[in-house]
């Protein structure tokens, strides 16, 4: 069997026609749900790109794994979901986006070349590129905030855009109305087309690579396909620019109530100025259709994808997973991005196709199980035939829900995480850069949002209050549920995350093993172990060494 | 400045002469107590040799490093004092033992040969090693305990001992009546002397290789001189075995009430071989003068080191640690060996002398502050010269107290964990192998012990009941006390400690950079930030490509 792992950057959970929304059909996500499984309350383990991937690409917990956010490196010698599939006889490509900073002082500190075998994966987070393109080509006064090298940016110049950076120049941006570049990275352009031909841009460019890579893989392969899109810039070549208009944006999900005296670490990103402009109605009604748009074409090439797949019966042998890294506010909650606890940020689309018959019992249906974004390396683990290494990954496999069955230990929380140190946030609020952190524990009804630096906690209740306006985390009515929910992350905070050197077997393997290896000194006599153990200290006459003179310097004071 | 860290094996804190023992006279220890600053309240990061070492290698909790019992191996790439120290300038040499097993897959899966350099410090938790021995070399009918060579062995061979393991034969067996070896193994031979000339024992040899070290050594360095002893087996040559009797012994810590309906997981303890052997009077009046004679040899052979330094002027800039990686019940509390939490097995020696100025205020006095093991990383890394890299240790270095100050935001707790999922009393507890961890939080007056696997925790009241001999776990009336020690417990489990890839001054300087290297996301029309960050996007005219027709077979769908 192959995995495609697709993954769309920045996909909110409900942009999707299978999700429930009412204006951005997408029929052909909507297909794989109806061939395979839609889970419908899938967290991911940090609201923002860096460290939600780092936990996809581990099955590890961002404070795991360490690279709390983006930029922040992976640190080297981490176990990654390419190692796993490998061990297992898989091999793991990467295409498209990951946003994996390569850990340079821990390599240098093993002596480990980057244009090794070795050295690049650990550069891409255990993948080996087929085209690794991060899609976040900005350049300014300091430089460029990305080094390497750009596949799309070639394959742009190729095609006669010009300049160094047609990425930023055309892909992301549209022409105003005196010929010259609107850049994207403006939200008032959102509403322009891309200057790009529509097959040129990125959805379409990955999908090419995509089918490309396809066509020359041999052996068994999993393939991470991640799309730069529909994150930012929101700009979108024509057709899809004008798709989607102001009716067919839903309302924002936002309460005055959220406004008055908010907790303060909240407080502090409704003001950020990507919250300011998404609080603009101006700002919304430009960006949103552009990202439905972006959406669409995402849409329109997995139709693509799925046609190619069907046409070469690749179908009947390839896993299809669709997800996102996190949300996207949008401006529901006053809030712009992602980077916070809501829904809009925090839960992700999950759509998997198992084209095994163990999966047909489950076709078309969905599962409200509280899955979290690190099950899915388990996930692709056993489905390359191999055993989840729990001390290592700390996601479950959902092959039991795929297949039908139901797991009567399945978790009762998920937890997220969030690490703002690197915000101006952290700053703001006076925070030490160790205490800027979030931790997110819900349990499908109730959700703590617990601070470090002395903040008192959040609280919502999506049962009574699905939209998350009413925050009880000051309310001793709920000091219970507060507690209740304190308990579990208590008990996670203590989980046994870094003990990957040994498994389970290792560890049961190991059990009593010293004493047959000589390691005897609980013995008073030797009668309490069976003789074989001892017996080579038994009747061996010995040369007498004890009546050698202790040399005088030697002995001190005694 | 150079930099003596000697560790003894298993040297309780409490059998010095200058911690109060009546009985035993230490006389050098003393001297650099004398000399230098004890810390009376010194806890290791876990109660056995394995975890406790790292711990002190790494600066790192156990559950940081993950290296959590004896043979499981410290992950490849963590972070080192041997890394840190060489990043300032100073070598850091071993000599002895340090109980550390290799991460040969982790080393395989990154191509680091075990023989290069790197491969050595990785095999040797980041020391150079002038000389390891790891001092157990038992054997039996499955092989041997230690794979490694013994350079002690090949010594003693040298000296005209014979047979393979002259360790087991000679210097931890004695002679008995018969003129047969009489295992020192056996409790029962505790008080025979060791079959070797005194000289020619660990203790001595150790010391005179340390000399040697210092003799040759160039630059500044630190040298982890980590003797095996007074660890057993518990034999000792003449004088030593002698030197002590029954009078000497002190009465055991214990109470009829520690046996009456116990917690279930010291109740397995209880009941463990060496627990059983060392409940009986025979056994503690064999072994305790011989462990006693195998302190008052370190104390002969630090006379010994001490002269040395003197005669050769290192005293003036030789930085001088003693310290100890676990204490010894040796009956107390029902018990043998370590693994708990009571004070004899948790708690340990520690003096050190700083030969600077600068330290003259604190020469011959006591420090009560909660002190961890993990805090000597930090002190040593100062020492060489550094800044502690707080996002790596998680020790804080002891130079305040040594020098005189008393930090205002010390440590309120100490922790201490124990992993027994390698013992048989997780599988007798029916225990998973996650679930069998204990962690310990005492704040110098209340100890709690916290119990993985939905087991009640334990409570002492060090003050009212300095023994440790009632466990207020179980009683309702303090519930508050556990309360609060658990929130310290919540507070740690969450601790920022794998974000080892970045310093708080890295991430200080990454605070805000994106915007200035061309990551714009969040400008409505650009306006909001200097227009030197968006002119390259204004005024330059386009050529246009988005009139291109868009492919059909591209377009699904629209």
């Amino acid at each position: 069997m192959n995995i495609l792992f697709i993954m769309y950057d920045q996909l909110r959970f409900d942009y999707l026609s299978c999700a429930g929304h009412p204006h951005l059909q997408t029929p052909n996500f909507d297909l794989v749900a109806a061939r395979g499984m839609r889970f419908t309350n899938t967290y991911v383990q940090s609201p923002v790109c860096g460290p939600s991937r780092m936990s996809f690409y581990t099955g590890r917990y961002s404070s795991s794994h360490g690279a709390q956010w983006n930029g922040f490196p992976l640190r080297v010698g981490e176990v990654t979901l390419g190692d796993h599939l490998r061990d297992n006889g898989m091999a793991c490509w990467l295409l498209g986006k990951t946003h994996m900073k390569a850990d340079a002082k821990g390599m240098a500190r093993l002596g480990l070349a980057p244009d090794s075998v070795i050295g690049a994966r650990q550069a891409d987070c255990g993948f080996d590129a087929w085209t690794r393109d991060d899609g976040l080509w900005g350049s300014g006064p300091d430089g460029s905030y990305d080094q390497k090298r750009s596949p799309y940016n070639e394959y742009l110049k190729s095609q006669g855009y010009d300049g160094d950076n047609p990425w930023a120049d055309y892909a992301n941006a549209g022409v105003d109305e005196n010929g010259d570049m609107a850049s994207g990275w403006m939200f008032q352009n959102a509403d322009k087309p891309a200057n790009i031909r529509e097959q040129d841009s990125e959805t379409p460019w990955l999908t090419s690579e995509t089918i490309r890579f396809i066509e020359q893989a041999e052996g068994d392969w999993c393939a991470h396909v991640s799309f730069i899109k529909p994150h930012w810039p929101y700009i979108v070549p024509a057709p899809y620019h004008n798709l989607y208009g102001q009716q067919d944006i839903l309302p924002p999900v936002r309460h005055e109530a959220e406004l008055d005296n908010p907790h303060p670490v909240l407080g502090a990103y409704q003001e950020t100025r990507v919250a300011e402009a998404f609080q603009q109605d101006e700002v919304r009604n430009k960006v949103i259709p552009a990202y439905m748009g972006l959406i669409k074409q995402c849409d329109d090439q997995l139709g693509r994808l799925l046609d190619y797949l069907e046409d070469t019966g690749r179908m009947d042998d390839t896993m299809i997973v669709l997800t996102s890294d996190h949300g996207d506010y949008l401006g529901d909650h006053w809030l712009g991005e992602k980077d916070f606890f809501h829904e809009a940020a925090v839960k992700i689309p999950l759509i998997v196709y198992d084209p095994r018959a163990v999966a047909d019992a489950t076709r078309g249906t969905t599962c409200d199980a509280l899955v979290e974004a690190i099950d899915l390396s388990a996930t692709f683990i056993e489905a390359a035939g191999g055993t989840v290494p729990g001390h290592i990954v700390e996601g479950r496999s959902l092959m039991p829900w795929l297949h039908g069955q139901t797991p009567d230990d399945w978790r009762e929380v998920v937890i997220s995480e969030y690490d703002f140190s690197v915000t101006p946030r952290c700053a703001a609020l006076g925070l030490d850069a160790r205490d800027a952190r979030i931790f997110m524990v819900f349990d499908g009804r109730w959700k703590l949002i617990h601070f470090e630096g002395g903040f008192r906690p959040m609280l919502f209740d999506l049962e009574i209050d699905p939209n998350e306006f009413t925050d009880l985390g000051a309310d001793p009515a709920h000091a219970d549920q507060i507690d209740r929910l304190y308990g579990h992350l208590t008990h996670w905070g203590l989980r046994m995350a870094q003990r990957v050197t040994m498994s389970d077997a290792d560890i049961a393997a190991a059990r009593g093993r010293s004493l047959r290896r000589g390691i005897m000194p609980f013995l008073v006599d030797g009668s309490e172990v069976p003789p074989e153990l001892t017996e080579k200290y038994r009747g061996r006459a010995r040369q007498l060494f004890t009546d050698e003179p202790v040399a005088e310097e030697l002995s001190h004071d005694v």
